[in-house]
């Protein structure tokens, strides 16, 4: 859907993974090569974009070294075999420093990667380097870390959101084809959609935390990003540890409602315009209008807030009595808020998030799918809190967050989808399954053609 | 142990359910006599102790009559059949008013049994009324509620301790031979310790609680409160609807450990004293001094405390705010204090509940049982707030928790023995065993002879 392309692009710009994969195999590009294509291309466009903030180009080869090897020796260790991932900041590599986008952990090397890492390693996957994060994974912006702001490869000037701000702005630019993200509020889906990317949050728990550092344990999410479902299922697959059944013919008609317009909060209209005909032309005009999320909006984010807020406390509270001033300071005063949460809301929280999860479950019952914007914005100006939609003044952060994080809450599959572009900037299209739908979702969406 | 009885006893002081249950069969006794004769106890001590706060006569009698009619039938529903048994008023009844000890639920009738209830009348047992709780069991000396203190039966100047503290007054009195409790933070065994009953609390999640109102769910238990480890054996058996196996002979000698004197807090010397020598008597001089509790009891005690108050706000924050007027001013200042625990503390408190559970998982592994006081003074005065022990002045209701809290944190079963008499007043022996171990316990205590 996107017929212009960012501004800077990179190899793999285009490129699809099985493509790549089926070219590995025949000899005419071995992983060595496409290795040193990712590192040249992060070369060339990370100082505009500043999506990388850790590499090490001789890891970096050894590693791909040693793929090329074990496909010369016959040993296929599946179809991430020699391909280039990038691997987000907030998320354990025992080969690249790891700082969580915090002065807090500048140079520091875990000692173990993630499970989640290790996962791609055993599949052949070459880890390239490190991608930047907003602090903690503590805001949907991405321009607030100790490597300063992530750009939008398709406005530099503009941000990529976040918090899994690298990871996007590396595979929209062509940096590389894959990457991992985390998602807590919308982390891999905000990115994904202000930046044009594929970008899936599985159902919760379907990919281990083990090494992920903590934002929300109620809440966190690993997820691939993309150029296209297909390619984030594969990563998907590595990263569950499952294999996606073979697709199965669907019976009779999906049921796809469109979750009505400014269910979750104020959408520009042109997003919303845009987005609502990327859903038709995937699913026809037979979408379903579904009204009765705009009553429990208000309940879902107070709940989200009250969880993440004492979890992130209980992550920090010793760096934020001991060491305060490292924080970025807007990371710091969502802390400082963080620490007010009463032991007595957060146990009302974990009974309303039970509660939410019910009463989704009870709403798939009536629907295969629901559709709705990613991000009812475009992406801001780099540091932009708040921009004037439909002659209101909105906060930023609030807006980003506002349709994506209804699913970490319940624990649903969502994805979000390029869905073209409105004045220039790359817009998304949300489609979230029934929790535990994570294979059905996936390969849905990747047979769906336009109607 | 108890040569000397108290000042008044009913009926069934020195009977035994077993007997009672022998004597239904064979015609000699009714469940209309023995539930009469209940009432008439009841009717008598009453006035001096503060035992029970719900009665109805006709509603008790009709119960015995369907008894005896089921018995005389052939339908023989088990060893409780026709058995008077009392119910701490914050257990749900739908034959008898509810109040929880508060004026927030003067005059409530619940529509449904708590599901223990059910049990015990599945199991032919006879309901003869309400004891007295703590308002809302929030407290473990059992003189705040709406119907005033309950008294000791061996010195109605004295305290029952709590906060079932009519469930042991009934039963030591013989005004009926059994009753249910709760336990929260030692709720069955510090009124049986203080009373001279046999008071158990199952592993946690034995018994169900549903229909109990809430104090504390990661602490809440419910048990019995008996005349013997026998009889209290026979209502565990229904409360948790399993069948305890038969006696095993116990393979070699038991490692029997004593929890070092002074490890959870002060004690009355003299209570130290008498306790170890009942302990002698039935596990023999072979006792182990077990040292390590005391270097995680203020831990363990920080922990409860946490979970404890956050839960206790959620449960009545709405109270709290409507009608703070109608709580006893000592349970509403608790309630004020509980309001400030943060959420992240109780997440960290969640996280040290499971650390310390795992700790004691091995420390179990090394014997088969533990042993100390109970509660490590005898009963004050009613209302007394402070009492002097080895020249300290140490806080009342801080000291009756001190021995029996840490096996709520854990869920650990522990049962609270009659162990003799210090200046007139029952003591109690505690014996605790690992997780799940419930009918061991019993079966060992039922079967273990003084030496």
């Amino acid at each position: 859907m996107n017929q212009v392309k960012p501004a800077h692009v990179g190899y793999f710009f285009g490129l699809s993974v099985v493509e790549l994969a089926a070219q590995l195999r025949t000899g005419r590009v071995t992983s060595v090569a496409l290795t040193q294509a990712a590192l040249d291309s992060i070369e060339r466009l990370n100082p505009t974009l500043n999506a990388f903030v850790q590499l090490d180009a001789p890891v970096a080869l050894a590693q791909a070294r040693k793929a090329d090897e074990l496909l010369a020796q016959g040993r296929d260790l599946g179809p991430l075999h020699g391909i280039p991932v990038a691997v987000k900041d907030n998320i354990d590599t025992s080969d690249y420093i790891t700082t969580y986008g915090s002065a807090h952990f500048e140079g520091f090397r875990p000692r173990r990667d993630a499970l989640c890492v290790q996962r791609v390693r055993e599949a052949g996957g070459v880890i390239v380097g490190k991608t930047l994060t907003h602090e903690f994974a503590y805001g949907p912006t991405g321009d607030r870390s100790l490597q300063g702001a992530a750009h939008n490869p398709w406005d530099p000037r503009c941000m990529t959101g976040g918090s899994s701000a690298g990871s996007a702005a590396a595979v929209v630019s062509g940096m590389v084809p894959l990457a991992l993200g985390t998602d807590t509020g919308g982390s891999v889906r905000i990115p994904s959609a202000l930046c044009g990317a594929v970008g899936f949050k599985p159902s919760y728990a379907a990919v281990p935390l083990d090494g992920v550092f903590p934002l929300s344990t109620s809440l966190d999410h690993v997820g691939p990003i993309a150029n296209s479902v297909e390619d984030a299922r594969l990563l998907f697959e590595v990263l569950s540890a499952r294999a996606c059944a073979p697709t199965i013919p669907e019976p009779g008609t999906l049921r796809v409602g469109w979750i009505a317009s400014g269910s979750f909060g104020p959408v520009d209209t042109a997003v919303d315009q845009q987005v609502y005909l990327t859903a038709q032309q995937l699913f026809g005009d037979t979408l379903q209008e579904v009204t009765e999320l705009a009553a429990v909006a208000a309940g879902m984010k107070e709940t989200l807030g009250m969880l993440q807020r004492a979890e992130a406390f209980d992550v920090h509270a010793e760096r934020m009595q001991q060491a305060p001033q490292l924080f970025d300071p807007e990371v710091r005063a969502r802390l400082e808020l963080s620490q007010e949460v009463r032991g007595w809301q957060y146990i009302r929280a974990q009974a309303a998030q039970q509660q939410y999860q019910a009463q989704m479950a009870s709403l798939f019952e009536c629907y295969d799918l629901l559709l709705s914007p990613s991000v009812p914005i475009i992406a801001p100006a780099v540091n932009a809190r708040e921009v004037r939609v439909e002659e209101q003044d909105i906060d930023v952060r609030a807006a980003v967050l506002s349709y994506t994080s209804p699913w970490n809450l319940t624990g649903l599959p969502a994805i979000s989808l390029p869905a073209g572009q409105v004045r220039g900037m790359p817009v998304g299209l949300q489609v979230i399954a029934a929790a535990g739908e994570d294979d059905r979702l996936l390969q849905l969406l990747a047979h769906q053609k336009p109607t």
